[in-house]
């Protein structure tokens, strides 16, 4: 049977469970596939630790270099990560002209552009499935089964380690910094969580996620990013009592010619179902013209998912090295159109706004005016709790409103003097 | 722009969707293809009414035999539906060369493994994308991005019909011909509903998952069908009090080289994604031993949603046909295990019987002791609702137990004579 060669970059957890997955099931992947993907290299600083996972030795390189150009290999999985040397390493084995799987979300999220142009002009194939939601196949899904929609939004939970500090927020009524040093005990949260925490994780997988949908080059600093760190259990009960759970949503939204993208913590209607993915699991809800409401599920990370997504995408590349096909999809479609990400100020939603607001007569007409100038609906105003220290805690629900309107009255709110520390703005989603 | 020839067979509400979908989305569909797919052809016994399309009418013919010969077609999108004429049409449009892209899930259910056979000879693309799922891209999920797993088990609703009708009765209190005649009124039901209520719909689908996820032909015949007539609303009711919600399922599940492939109503746990999709969605549940828990989900019927997924697989016949890979993801990969259905008798799951009995001492020992026999273990019994011309109705819920045990239990509970009508059979999934 005809061998597909693999050079593996990277022998942590996803490479090792890549390893292990190819190896284990090697019948179900040969007979589908008509040839058999063979690890011929592994390159990796550390050649020494035993990753639990049978591997010959003779393979094991320090030379990640060495792996690129190397001439038995047909395909090189890129698992490093970061953008420097990952990225000198994935621009080198395109150029050698080899195929690239990659599930590197920050390299493609800052340099797809030209990643994806280096793969065109070499005629090879880059794909890039574990990128974003581990185990889900959105990017296949994206890239060809909605090949005939136009995308209207798309609503994501995209980082397990989030969603699951807020499940745990909500299910376990603990505050933040005890969820999340729960999160790292469990191993659901690294030690320096600020990447996923802050929605810089998911803002990576938000910029391909637009890009594919809208075929543009969304840049990473045009996305409006906002993470779950302020979040209080205060909201969660209140959120929980009005029908909502908070999420951390990547929110991609098509109007013409501009785009939304943006991460923020949202309210999401029980109703919706990206409100019932809970714990560690990612949610794509995709809405298309043609195919309407649809979601992809599943596990976002770890070994075994991810290197599910991993080894589709091998076999992808091997099925189009057999037919003789690369580049049979294009890694990106960049539409003729001149597509740009809308500015947050001009996004229009609904809003959750709660404050502290001294407990006198006049403040509500005064936050009513604020809101009213501006033309801000309200939907549904609530005082929660008791007084304390001549303060009450109140909650604002609005109708759809646009983000600049909302910014401007609570700065109006905020220069007069009966507001006790920073209000806290949710929006509702979904 | 290089033009791909399409050929439509059947010009009814799905048909007219492809034709709206290609003429609405011509842009995106040409900039991510790389080409355009023209209609060259329409064919159907009705080429008089006007199906709010544009269509020329030169390109509509009463003649399908015609444009399956057509040599200025390339792609033969099969919408006729049913096993007669339509396999014809297949058969001949695949040996003339043509790829297929078909929704026609009786067909392939009952003659699949002769029209891949016969699209392999012919080295031509067949796409079946609409046949399971409407807007879900089941089929290619399974033959391509879960290519490197081993399937463990697919639950799923695959009929909206029913699940329209199961979660009208639960939200509206509704009996079962009451929520038929509703949903026959809303469209969601056929006037002649057999297929979908008695679960043959669903078991269709369910040949082709099964096929597809174990690498065999599975024969329909072999596959357990039950539909959800008897379903009554205080079935719904006790199982919603109990926890679940009834929803039709199709269960297919791997055991080495058998496999269980059944449909019937079942009680899904709340916790469940699968007992939150409710309505004319569907939703199906795999899980992989690799991707772990994964779960698709959309609108599993309807003119645009099917015209999603037929285009979908358009765009992926048509990339072969500029790639000159055609065959490059085979129809079905065969295993080389002899792989076969279980038989009804020999599955093991958990049970929810619910009977009638006589109010009078004894009854509950004689049963018990039914169960107990057979080492059923029953995890909870209790007694609904008062006593009522010297009956109660009494539910019990057992532990993991053999369907022929079961059977054989109840059979002799039905020998002794305190029963009263048929006991209602329902399994518990998930």
């Amino acid at each position: 049977m005809k061998e597909i060669g693999i050079g593996l970059l990277g022998f942590g957890t996803i490479g090792a469970g890549v390893v292990q997955g190819l190896a284990d099931n090697k019948t179900v992947i040969a007979e589908r596939l008509g040839a058999t993907p063979v690890i011929r290299a592994i390159a990796d600083l550390d050649i020494e630790t035993d990753r639990g996972v049978v591997v010959d030795p003779a393979i094991l390189t320090k030379d990640a270099f060495a792996v690129v150009i190397d001439s038995q290999i047909d395909i090189v999985i890129e698992l490093i990560g970061g953008t420097t040397i990952a990225k000198d390493l994935v621009i080198k084995a395109l150029e050698a002209g080899k195929h690239v799987v990659t599930a590197n979300k920050s390299l493609l999220a800052k340099y797809g552009k030209e990643i994806f142009d280096t793969a065109a002009k070499n005629n090879v194939d880059i794909y890039y499935g574990a990128s974003v939601g581990g185990g889900i196949p959105i990017i296949k899904v994206m890239r060809e089964a909605l090949a005939g929609n136009n995308i209207e939004n798309i609503y994501a939970i995209l980082n397990g380690t989030c969603n699951y500090i807020l499940t745990q927020m909500e299910e376990q009524n603990m505050p933040f910094d005890v969820a999340l040093a729960e999160a790292q005990e469990a191993g659901y949260a690294e030690a320096d969580p600020t990447l996923d925490i802050d929605g810089h994780d998911t803002a990576h997988k938000a910029v391909i996620l637009a890009s594919l949908a809208y075929g543009f080059n969304c840049p990473l600093d045009a996305v409006s990013v906002e993470g779950v760190r302020s979040i209080s259990p205060e909201d969660i009960t209140l959120a929980k009592n009005l029908g909502y759970r908070i999420k951390l949503l990547a929110v991609i939204k098509g109007h013409g010619d501009e785009v939304e993208v943006r991460v923020h913590p949202s309210l999401v209607s029980h109703d919706h179902v990206l409100a019932s993915i809970n714990g560690a699991f990612n949610g794509v809800a995709v809405v298309g013209d043609l195919v309407d409401r649809s979601l992809y599920y599943g596990k976002g990370a770890g070994r075994e998912p991810t290197a599910s997504t991993v080894i589709g995408d091998i076999v992808d590349i091997s099925r189009n090295i057999l037919a003789g096909s690369e580049c049979r999809v294009p890694a990106i479609t960049y539409s003729a159109a001149d597509v740009t990400v809308k500015a947050m100020d001009d996004i229009e939603t609904r809003y959750y706004i709660r404050m502290m607001v001294a407990d006198k007569a006049g403040v509500m007409a005064d936050i009513a005016r604020a809101f009213g100038d501006r033309s801000i609906s309200i939907a549904a105003a609530l005082q929660q709790g008791d007084c304390k220290d001549g303060y009450v805690s109140v909650v604002y629900m609005s109708h759809e409103a646009k983000e600049s309107d909302v910014k401007g009255a609570l700065a109006e709110i905020a220069s007069m003097d009966f507001l006790k520390g920073e209000p806290v703005i949710l929006r509702i989603e979904g």
